[in-house]
């Protein structure tokens, strides 16, 4: 027999589904909400209603905000005719934060994997081809992770995109060294890509 | 500039301040949680809601029920004359889930520390004392972390108790090799503490 109160376990369990916390961490989590209840909990639980009442995907890009189309779609200023495809919207946000790119985003929403049953239809590509004509899209730029699935998406676009509008320049992120990064701490294929794209100085 | 709504953000600041929980994780699990509106954001904010709303601390032990007395305060089951000390709630669950204790507990609600000026009025030490002639107990059970603030607490309590109840008998949990431990991989302390506390076979 367990002496958890019936209500607290629920919420136990619950957070136990949030990615990074399992059984153990959940209740020490929720230990810790239990004894700031007015500081930490009831604001905690007062975002939580509001956003989950008013969050919702971007119809034209996939990004998530509180209306039908995220304030990147609707600030013109953003209609540079460069779109960036990421997979995720937690790859836009990594774009955002670094502030470079000005014009608008295509959230895909995942990768194409065979494995999984992943096709063009379960992502948002139908979404972004019929962007390009509407938006007077000059350039796609892939900013997909690099990895199988993510490379195999990305050449599946520019196919995909070369077919439908070949005047769209399709662009990939380079691949290369990071800033601050050691050769001696990187991997093979990284620095073979850096290498392969190397540029006079 | 970033991208994330403000209303998104503020949950996002909320969730990184639980344990466990850095701002990337938080970023994660809000992202999870907005994809999941409907089947475990609503659920979590509900539940979080209602335990902020219901939970209380029991005015004897210490533990955390929807009552002023909790259940095992409540229960003249677990009215055996025997006390148990923990540091914390989860101290608590721990024992419970062992389900080996049938008596009652007290939640110190933390250690004594000189550093962080922790005393004996911080903690639930003299609420402890006045348990002692009250519910007529005859064993108090120290389950403090075997830690340098644990066991001066424990001494401190059992003086404490000596003064206060000389009747009352002050037990301590064992210390020693931990079931399904490989004495290869145990710490020399735990090996010494074991050794000292031998009992013929």
């Amino acid at each position: 027999m367990t002496d958890v109160p019936p209500d607290i376990q629920a919420l136990i369990d619950l957070m136990a589904r949030l990615p990074g916390l399992g059984p153990r961490s959940a209740r020490r989590a929720v230990l810790q909400l239990v004894k700031r209840r007015s500081a930490l909990m009831a604001p905690l639980a007062r975002a939580m209603a509001e956003v989950a009442a008013s969050a919702r995907e971007c119809s034209i890009c996939g990004n998530i905000g509180t209306s039908d189309r995220c304030a990147i779609c609707q600030s013109p200023k953003r209609a540079t005719g460069e779109i960036c495809v990421v997979e995720d919207v937690a790859d836009l946000w990594a774009m955002e934060r670094g502030g470079f790119f000005r014009g608008r985003y295509h959230v895909l929403g995942g990768t194409l994997s065979a494995l999984d049953a992943i096709g063009p239809d379960s992502l948002r590509i139908p979404g972004l081809i019929a962007r390009l004509e509407g938006e007077g899209v000059r350039e796609v730029i892939l900013a997909l992770n690099v990895t199988v699935d993510g490379q195999t998406t990305a050449h599946y676009i520019a196919e995909a995109v070369a077919d439908a509008a070949p005047g769209v320049a399709v662009t990939s992120l380079a691949q290369g060294v990071p800033v601050g990064g050691e050769l001696d701490y990187l991997d093979d294929g990284t620095i073979g890509a850096a290498l392969r794209a190397r540029h006079p100085l």
